[in-house]
C-alpha cells in the first residue's frame, strides 16, 4: 500500500508541531524546525513568514475553498445550503497530514496563549470569509454573519470528530452532519 | 457637571490605548505607558500581568457578569432569553472610559495583528462562559454553543453602535436590540 510522502512544507509543519509539542511553542526556534525537518532556513522562509505561520498555514487554502465554494453554490440556494457547498469543497484540503498531525496540534495549542490568540484569529478570518462570499450572493448582512458563525461552529465540530475518526474518512460529511446539528439545535433556542 | 474622575486604572487604559494608537503596539514599552499614564510601574504591574493584558482588562469582569444574569434568568427562560439577561447584567460594566477610549482602542486592533488576535481570543473566551452558564441551566451542548455565538455577536454588534452613539446611553437596550436582529436573521438562513 502506497504510504503518503510528505514534501518539504508538509515535513516543516509536522516538526514545529512535534517541537512544540515536546519543549513548548517559546522555546522552539526556526532552527530547530528545520533541523528536525532536515531542509535549509531558505526553504523554511519561502514557505512561512514567522513561526507561527506554520500553524495556520492552511488557513489561506481554506478561506478560498469556502468562498468558492459558496459562490458556486446554485442560484436558488439558501444561506446555510451555500455555507454547506463551502464546506464541501473545503473537505478537499483535509488528508493525511491534517489527521496526522491533529492530536499534536490540538496538545500545542491547548499549552500555548499565543497559539490560542493565533487559533482566535484564524476563526475570525474564516468567518469573515464566509459572510464576505454570502453578501456577494445578496444575502444581507446580518444573516450573512449569522450563517457564516454557523459554518465556522460546524467546522470545528467536524474537524475535531474527522481528527480523531478510527480510519481515514473524507471531511465532507463530518462538515455536513456537523452544520446539520446546529441547524437543528436552532430550533430550541426560544 | 460632575465629570468623570479616571482612577489609576483607567488612566493606564486610555495612556497605553493612545499610545498603541500614536506609535504602534510593539513600539509602546510600559515605561511609556506608567509615564503618560503619571503612576510607577509597581502600580501597572499591579492590575495587569503585561502590556497586551491591558486591553483584556475587562475581560474576567464580563465573563463573569454574563455567567451571573445567565445562572440569574427564570426557571422557564429559553437559552436565547438566558443570554438576553446575560448580555443586560453585563451592560452595567460598560460606562463612561469605555465609550472614550473605544474608537482609539479600534484603531489599535485594527493596526496590529498581534491585538487582532488577543481580541478574537476574548470572544472565544466570552463565548466558552455563556456555554458553560448556559449548559448549567440544562441546556444540551450545541444549543448552547449555538446561542453562545449569538450572544458574542449580539455583543459586538452592540458595542460597535453603543461606542459611536451621539450621547452616553446605557449599553443593554443595544444588546438586546442587536439580539434580536440576530435572532431574526435565523429566520432567513434556509
Amino acid at each position: 500500500m502506497a504510504r503518503w510522502e510528505p514534501g518539504a512544507r508538509e515535513r516543516l509543519v509536522v516538526a514545529a508541531v512535534d517541537l512544540f509539542t515536546e519543549q513548548g511553542y517559546d522555546a522552539t526556534t526556526v532552527a530547530q524546525i528545520v533541523q528536525r525537518a532536515g531542509v535549509t532556513k531558505s526553504t523554511f522562509f519561502r514557505y512561512f513568514p514567522d513561526k507561527r505561520d506554520l500553524l495556520v498555514a492552511g488557513q489561506e487554502t481554506l478561506s478560498t475553498l469556502l468562498t468558492e465554494g459558496i459562490a458556486g453554490a446554485p442560484d436558488g440556494a439558501g444561506p446555510l445550503a451555500a455555507v454547506a457547498a463551502g464546506l464541501e469543497r473545503a473537505s478537499s484540503a483535509f488528508g493525511p497530514m491534517n489527521r496526522e498531525i491533529a492530536p499534536r496540534l490540538k496538545a500545542a495549542v491547548a499549552a500555548s496563549t499565543e497559539l490560542q490568540e493565533r487559533d482566535a484569529l484564524k476563526s475570525v478570518g474564516l468567518a469573515a470569509a464566509m459572510t464576505g462570499a454570502l453578501r456577494e450572493r445578496g444575502v444581507p448582512e446580518a444573516t450573512a454573519q449569522l450563517a457564516a458563525e454557523l459554518g465556522v461552529l460546524a467546522f470545528k465540530r467536524a474537524f475535531a470528530r474527522w481528527s480523531e475518526a478510527e480510519r481515514e474518512e473524507d471531511f465532507a460529511p463530518y462538515a455536513l452532519t456537523a452544520l446539520d446539528e446546529i441547524r437543528a439545535a436552532g430550533a430550541a433556542l426560544d
